[in-house]
This record gives structure tokens, C-alpha cells and sequence, in this order.
């Protein structure tokens, strides 16, 4: 598909969706090169080659092209977090891996790429629906490991379901969201093993 | 003590020490006013109305001021959480209140104070002496509460009790630290209660 018919007006559903992906491929090789807070939607446009008005009609906002490209970051920090929770059978040890799993994957997008880290830090600051949304899905997940674990007999059943979920939250909390986890590399690398065993010890039935 | 005097050259011991003390009075009422990162020594002395040459006779920098003002702060703060954790007899209630009044602490110095929290956020991302030691101190505080626990039965012996006291302070941590305190707020009415219930998990015999 060539840009001149991309520009040529009749956009429908379906390409609709490949320039919307296209705009956001573009957006994240050239936001990672030259940083999200200081590029404009003008900027963006010329080094695509897109008019700005064009962009605009698949975004509102610049923010909403670093929502998508903030939604695929963190989409994919999910996927590892499940993936290595997946490969364990027993809940204690899959909420090991997760806290193990989500400090290294979140690392790797901040030592990686520094530029994209920017925009998880705008989304974190601004509270953007992208970075509300994986906090919820990373406490869905938590849940599901700690109901796994009540029905096994591996952890205790007396405190309430969504009160272990929240506390355990907020000890992650510090190594997921990017304002924090910025702040934590002192400890970053014991971290993960000591609070999931702190956590683990609070659950024993 | 008339400042022709304090000028005159003629300073001993007991002398500095109250030429210090004026120092730091006077620094922290001005910075409180105009901020700590956008002052100069200059502009301090002009405001004491002291040279600059003899506020460097008793502090080598800037920073060394803030080392003194950072260092009463956090010194109050800790005399709060050594009241509050008097207060109750029982270690497990100790630890609860050590959660909570830190928090509060901080929190009062952070609202207050905007203008002497910036200095605790340098002296937090510069690891100042004063916040090294601050930090030290309350890992004491927190290894005496769980030891006396465990001599009463309260607290659980298995785990060594350095792997206890340093992840209970990587779970205060976030609400110690003031870089890490003002990225919290959203969570911060109901951390204190939910952390120490579930650190008291962890800890039960």
C-alpha cells in the first residue's frame, strides 16, 4: 500500500486500521530517536511524510499516538509476566515468578529504550487510560494467582480476597509504575526475591 | 551576640557552634521562602547579612547548609515515629505505628513544607549523609521492634532477622523516600494500615 493511496481520501475500516498501525510504527521508531516530550504532531508528520492534517484524522492528539505506542509497551510486559507465570504449576512459585518477571521486563523497556520510557512516564504521570488499564490487568492477574493459591491450600483463606490483592499491589506498585521504579534501582536487584518471600510468608495458611 | 561581633575573627568552639546554629536558622527561612536549588551562598549571606567569605569559614558549600537543615527535619521526623512507636507497649502494635506515623511525618514535612521538602528530594537523589543516616536509623528502629517481637513470642524466628528487617524497609520504603512519597499520594490514606497488616502476616509465628 503506497503512501499516495493512503492519501488519497478513500480510507475504510480495515485501512483504517493498517495506517493506524502504520502512524504508530512510524511514531515509535522516530519518538525513540528523538523523544516523545519534545516532538510535535508536525514534527511527526514530516518525518513520516504524512500531512499533519491526515494524522489527525487517525488521531486526536499526539497523546493518542503514545497512548497505542504505550499500550503495545506495556501489552508486551504482560505478555512475559504471564508467560513466566505460566510456566510454573504452583501458585507460591508463580507469584515468585511474577514479581521476578514484571522488575525485569519493566527494566528492560527503561534500560532499552530510554526514549520510549519517556512515554510510560508521561502515561504514569498523566494517568493515562493505557497505564490505568495494565494496573488493573496486573492486579487481575495477582487475583488469579491468590485464588489458585486458596483453593490449593497454599495460601490462607481468613483475609479478605481483595485486601491481600491491594496489598500486595502496593509492595509491586514501586517496581511497575515508571516514576518509581526509577528511583528503585538501588535495590533493584534483591528486590524482587525478598518481597516475594516477605509476601509469601503472609500468606502461609 | 551582635553580628560585628560574630565577624570580628575571633571565633572559638561554643562561638561556632552558635554561628552554625544562626546559619542554619537563617538558611532555612529563606530557602523555605525562595526554594533551596534556586539560592547561591550569596544570596544567603546577603539575606543573613553575613559575607560569603564567613559563611564558608563554617560551611565548605551550599549542600553543607542543607546537610544541617535536611538533618533537623529528618531528626524531627524520627523523634514523631520514636513517640509514636513509645506509645504502645506491644511490638506488633509498634510496628503499626511506626507504618503509620512515618507516613504522617513525611507526609506533614512534604505539605507544610514544599520548599524544605525539595531539599530532602536532594539530599535523597545526591544520597546525602544525613538521608544515609536517617535510612539507618530507622532499619534500627524497625531491627529493634521485630527482635523484641520475637523475644515475645509475637513474631516468628525462622527467617534471619536481617532478610526480615531489609524487606519490611524495602516495603516503608516508598513512603520514606521523598522521591518516592510524591509519586504516592494516590494510595496514601489506605498504605500505611494495609502494609503493616500484611507485614504482621509475615510475621506471625
Amino acid at each position: 500500500m503506497s503512501k499516495t493511496e493512503l492519501n488519497s481520501g478513500s480510507v475504510r475500516g480495515p485501512v483504517d486500521h493498517d495506517v493506524r498501525v502504520q502512524i504508530v510504527a512510524a511514531a515509535t521508531e522516530h519518538f525513540s530517536l528523538y523523544g516523545y516530550e519534545k516532538t510535535t504532531v508536525s514534527d511527526l508528520a514530516k518525518a513520516i511524510g504524512f500531512s499533519k492534517a491526515y494524522i489527525y484524522k487517525f488521531f486526536e492528539s499526539k497523546q493518542a499516538i503514545g497512548e497505542s505506542i504505550c499500550a503495545n509497551c506495556l501489552s508486551q510486559i504482560e505478555a512475559d509476566v504471564r508467560a513466566a507465570v505460566s510456566e510454573a504449576e504452583h501458585p507460591p512459585e508463580q507469584l515468585r515468578r511474577m514479581f521476578k518477571s514484571i522488575v525485569e521486563a519493566s527494566l528492560r523497556l527503561f534500560s532499552q529504550d530510554r526514549k520510549l520510557y519517556e512515554i510510560a512516564t508521561s502515561a504514569a504521570t498523566e494517568r493515562w487510560q493505557a497505564a490505568l488499564a495494565y494496573e488493573g490487568r496486573i492486579r487481575e492477574l495477582l487475583q488469579d494467582i491468590l485464588q489458585a493459591g486458596r483453593q490449593s491450600g497454599d495460601f490462607e483463606r481468613k483475609t479478605p480476597l481483595d485486601e491481600t490483592v491491594m496489598a500486595i499491589y502496593l509492595v509491586l506498585r514501586p517496581y511497575i509504575n515508571p516514576l518509581l521504579l526509577q528511583h528503585g534501582f538501588d535495590y533493584i536487584d534483591e528486590a524482587p526475591a525478598q518481597l516475594s518471600s516477605l509476601v509469601l510468608r503472609s500468606l502461609s495458611p
